[in-house]
């Protein structure tokens, strides 16, 4: 079965953000003036294959771990989708 | 009150994805073989600041136009939260 996954990687909270904060310093010249906490992530999407819903969990936690995210400093969270 | 967001900003089916391509390009060395169709996109988290869920859904949408998106190239997904 092929799985489609949303990995979203986050920088984890207290680590520095230029990104979010340069998006954040233009929102008032755009007269946006009540957003705040502006933090930029990535969202993957690709799709898995795999025998069950388990086992597609354990191979794309891996992944993460190993080439999607650093753990140091990035937060991840999947969603797996409903197989096609 | 003030709303959680989610913006994930992808790249339109057919537009380039040489990040997406890249990561693909490394997983079979890693021993992932059965990861197809990678698409790297942006994963934006604010609060927003709105009297109801509608209007804070209207400057969402607002800012993705303006501000968070490219809509010649890129496509947008809103998941507004609970208010805090």
């Amino acid at each position: 079965m092929r799985f489609p996954v949303l990995v979203e990687v986050r920088l984890r909270p207290g680590i520095a953000d230029p990104q979010g904060a340069t998006i954040q310093r233009a929102l008032p010249a755009l007269g946006f003036d009540g957003v705040q906490e502006v933090r930029v992530g990535k969202a993957i999407r690709f799709t898995v294959e795999a025998p069950d819903a388990s086992a597609a969990g354990r191979q794309v936690d891996e992944l993460c771990q190993r080439l999607l995210a650093n753990p140091v400093i990035e937060d991840t969270t999947v969603s797996l989708g409903e197989p096609v």
